[in-house]
């Protein structure tokens, strides 16, 4: 489990606190329908646990900065709305994250073992009847919408600006892992792609859209508001996941992260790999094509990066991070 | 492509022409931020054309209902708040059945094929990178998921009884079509089970909360008149569920229907075949105990059909069906 840092812990703590009641509730209730439907909540309650609940707090400090308060306000009545719809982004992250690890077929996600590899294991440990991939995977997207409406029941009546967002951020959310995962399939790897990609999914979804939903939610918002928010969460976002790609590849200092090479093996159509190959040669261009092979073996991932360095692609994303922030 | 049956299709036209309009309207929006993502919507298009529109008609009919008024008002202001719910309606079944044609491996639905299939089919052609399987069912997760959003979003800023309903349906799809898909690996096959799926999937989904959302949609609603709209709906559902395990098994006689012996293979834990398994003795036994293998013979589905029909499984449904109807 990867803690929130001290600076989001009050607002983290609030948020688990309203979701494994919701989570805990739903789940006493359908026990009464059919007990074995609690397997599905205790499923999304192990996975929608932990996290740094960075779009939470992202809402909430929108909700603050709108409505002039501090984290002083955070147990007053009025921090309810924005608490609540905070919980509401991450049963949505919840959502994106089961269906995602479907998708790369992750194993792991925060040390827990992922919906769709537990399920496919419980088959088969039972005995049952069927493909033991197919039914895990069929759980886990299952377990994963309801996690999707589940977010959107805690959004609730909003209306107007709000839930103009909520709708946008939610298409912008799976049309950006669309061009994601097809551009990384296709192996179209370019800056600009990248970067809308990047856009889409660590900008808009994770920093953007939740600060705006946060200020809509204080009361009326104007135009301008937004468009700040906007301006100061796109390139924000952009540099995180620049440095978020380089983590990727060069290896996460910290002991939870992303373990040397994972990105490359993947496929992963990030700027810096689009970067290195605009200004590779022959020969550096023969070594960049073997990423994206699963079976990548180390000295072939130290040979990568050596290309990435010496083509001075490493230096120039950690020059676009600085320009960005 | 199935039609809609004559006293369906003014309302299926409509339905058809605000989904037209919307998705073709979005796909141009998001041509111009990256041509890729048209690809995304030409699939759901695809998808989520064609089918009798059924749910559509009800929440029509319990909007028209609950309005005193007839088919006569369709074209009227006061009716677009239907027809808008009502095309919800589809796009969140067509949502319901990208995802359950991932978790059946379908290879087609109405005539088309598959998402899941078309497009792990699209990656060996292009030779892309990665497994197909994989490919292609997380392009079918991903529209689906945006199928949601879109169903989500037209249904809008309701308020009230009509918001709780449709976020009620949406956790009762979900775990109803979880408890039938584990009631099937697990062979857990009994009466009770059987009419709770096709309670929450056949009637409630289908039939009751479309009447109760749609009538909700003409105003504030009483409690006994929802109930009223459930009283008749639940058996309607139920009654229609048991029709179609029977067509499942003996073979639907419309052309663009189930092979004979169609369920059986895939081992659907129906109440015919609950009611049969409980009257079977040992050598009837045997025989049933072969429902749900995939590779299920010719001869073996006649052996089964002719067990239902000797332990009086098929006759006691029918006249279950008769009275329920």
């Amino acid at each position: 489990m990867s803690a929130a840092p001290e600076h989001l812990a009050p607002i983290a703590e609030r948020v688990d606190g309203r979701l494994n009641d919701l989570l805990a509730a739903e789940r006493d209730l359908w026990a009464n329908v059919d007990p074995r439907i609690t397997e599905a909540f205790d499923e999304l309650i192990r996975m929608s646990g932990g996290g740094k609940r960075l779009r939470a707090a992202f809402c909430f400090w929108g909700w603050a900065g709108a409505a002039g308060v501090g984290l002083g306000a955070i147990d007053t009545p009025a921090a309810e709305i924005s608490l609540r719809t905070a919980t509401a982004f991450e049963l949505l992250q919840a959502f994106a994250l089961i269906h995602d690890d479907i998708m790369d077929d992750a194993a792991t996600r925060r040390g827990e073992r992922t919906i769709h590899a537990a399920q496919e294991a419980r088959m088969t440990a039972e005995g049952w009847r069927g493909e033991p991939r197919r039914y895990g995977e069929g759980v886990a997207i299952l377990i994963g919408d309801l996690s999707h409406v589940y977010a959107d029941q805690l959004v609730g009546e909003i209306a107007g600006e709000t839930r103009r967002l909520w709708d946008q951020l939610r298409i912008e959310l799976n049309l950006g892992q669309y061009l994601d995962m097809r551009s990384a399939a296709a192996a179209e790897i370019d800056q600009a792609t990248a970067r809308r990609v990047a856009t889409f999914k660590s900008a808009l979804y994770t920093i953007v859209r939740p600060l705006q939903v946060g200020a809509s939610l204080a009361g009326p918002v104007d135009a301008e508001f937004l468009e700040q928010l906007e301006a100061y969460g796109v390139p924000a976002g952009q540099a995180f996941q620049l440095r978020d790609d380089l983590l990727g590849i060069l290896g996460d200092p910290s002991t939870v992260g992303k373990p040397v090479g994972h990105d490359l093996r993947e496929g992963k159509p990030t700027e810096l790999l689009a970067v290195a190959l605009e200004a590779a040669d022959a020969t550096q261009a023969a070594v960049l094509a073997r990423v994206g092979e699963p079976d990548l073996a180390q000295h072939e991932v130290e040979a990568i990066v050596g290309v990435l360095h010496d083509v001075g692609a490493i230096s120039e994303i950690n020059r676009r991070i600085d320009d960005l922030t």
